[in-house]
């Protein structure tokens, strides 16, 4: 793959300024928002159903995750994501859990039958779980899958029209049939609370400036991992670890991303 | 302005350490307990209606944010800015989105109808919204006024009755009738999400240790500003930024502020 | 006290790596979340009623922290709480702000008296307000007691049955008999937002590994304390300080703990 194409789109997010609202969990909500600010987009979090359909409207993408979750956030997001889908803002999502309980499982289930989803994206146990095929999800972490992951990936993404984003040590994108992986990253991002769900904000920053949701969600796994690698540099735990994430994240140039983006199309 | 009524506000604030009681969103809720210790006061949060009346009783301050709303904690917002009016306890209101929704600007404009506010802090398009000349905000940023922003921060306290202090490059603070310009701080402070927020709590903090309101709003964006001054000369990005900002608001001396503060009187 | 015994304890948190289920407030909680992973254990946060048996069925330990509260919330905990006890799991309580106002107090004696707590961790102030022997609180913070603190905590032990970790310059561990002082930590851990919070967490993890609860308190504090030692050592502010102590709690080795735990037998 031409890792032009997806430097582009970062020059594009700080070109356009794309808003991305949130309706998230309050564990990670802060790193969220400045991911997004790092990444050269805008965030907003909003959650109440008496608001969100007016915060969509004007916004670039809308994420979903169900990390902490309650029936009354779930309606929130009901409302929020079908004024998405009319409005033609793409939606995230980011199954936080499904699998560990059933009211997550049953959540996440409800939102993809209701509201078409551009990006659905999980550790593998979670997209397992989604699937049908099945998978184990312990907490908030995966707990394994019963197919490999290629397979589960791609009926996750045929059965729901999402693009998937399995994220692991290698991220598998597919759309079903085009499927890539992305192998920038550290091994501290595994010990630092709420990658994942900002793995998902950039996700939305992405797609909000481009309809190629495969390469806008390439774009943003890339970027998240080459400044991961970056920030692993010299990082002592995951708090420092988790200052030079960002800082890199703010500081990554399209030049950059171009020359160390790695991405395998398989 | 003799700049050593500020640092002597300082020294008072350290000295008096008053508890700032906060009804705030859940995204940027940390940073404003840690810059509420971090200038010398003590951050208390409590949102249910059932506790607010006995928190605000025993507090210098109380710190509405409308970041994250629901209808409810608007209700738990009117009751503690009720109890705070009661017993002559300073309120500061900071109409996060204000103008981006119509529950954000309504829930503002209850607030200000129905509850003393001593501090309205907000940026341009927020203070454009609430004062009726108009102003636009996207998501909860500003884009814009439709008069000078002296005029627009003047009609608005005169209005309300509140100091109001519209953030900016520079920040402009009225009573509607005298005015100042704070000229400390530094570009990072925008690309940080919560430095609005943590502004407001810094004016809670300081409208607890006198009733000169205008000095002590004063005092508060000085202060910030200034250690947004110091924080930006190493900073690499954001997080890094926000590390050095709070330590550097910790570290901050009355002497240095009566120093370096650069307020203008117009 | 031989502190190999919690070196051991620290080891096996890393080789368990047990699930830690919190219900905690939305100030604190990215940084309980973090501070669990630090140890070495994994955190995960849900507070709906929905779902709570399931989460906690497979926890390894259970936190309840009243930082932030709403009726509602209290209920989620006893409902945890309750599937808690029946699992065997242990329930560490902070009983925050408890004797700050009467929805507070009454929330933990609530808690105290339907739950089984195995861990009752608080500051001076909280400790006397749930033993009965009075204890003043201010916001979140201990305002004194009016008892000497070894009779307060061994009192509010035999009440409750729990384990009492009374925060502090040393903190005091006891079970209502045997009494333990740990003697590690430094000042800068009452200058920033949530060690206290952190601090249960900890327990928490440590709970989860072993049937010993004085010794699994002992193990968290004085890890705690100990990072904070080195933590100490170069921050410039609360901010450079958290990031320090999360960094040097990820990186802390049972060799270190063995060799500078400070534990003092009463």
């Amino acid at each position: 793959m031409d890792t032009r194409i997806l430097a582009d789109l970062l020059g594009l997010v700080r070109k356009e300024r794309p808003l991305v609202h949130h309706i998230t969990n309050y564990v990670t909500v802060n790193d969220c928002a400045n991911v997004t600010l790092c990444i050269g987009a805008a965030p907003v979090m909003a959650h109440a159903g008496e608001e969100v359909e007016e915060i969509v409207a004007v916004a670039g993408a809308l994420v979903l995750n169900i990390g902490t979750l309650s029936p009354e956030l779930v309606e929130g997001m009901l409302v929020a994501g079908k004024a998405a889908n009319s409005h033609h803002v793409p939606v995230i999502l980011d199954p936080v859990g499904a699998g560990a309980t059933r009211l997550r499982t049953a959540s996440a289930q409800k939102l993809i039958s209701e509201v078409e989803i551009s990006v659905l994206k999980g550790n593998a146990g979670e997209i397992g779980v989604v699937s049908g095929l099945g998978g184990d999800v312990r907490g908030v972490d995966s707990a394994g899958l019963r197919e490999d992951p290629l397979t589960v990936a791609r009926t996750c993404a045929l059965q729901t029209g999402a693009v998937v984003v399995m994220s692991g040590p290698a991220d598998l994108i597919t759309d079903g049939k085009e499927v890539l992986l992305v192998r920038n990253g550290d091994p501290m991002m595994g010990r630092l609370s709420g990658t994942g769900c900002m793995a998902a904000s950039l996700c939305g920053a992405f797609a909000a400036v481009t309809t190629d949701t495969v390469q806008a969600s390439a774009a943003a796994m890339a970027s998240f991992g080459r400044a991961g690698e970056i920030a692993g540099r010299d990082a002592r735990g995951p708090y420092s670890f988790r200052t030079a994430l960002l800082d890199a994240l703010y500081r990554l140039t399209p030049d950059d991303l171009a020359e160390n983006a790695r991405i395998e199309q398989r």
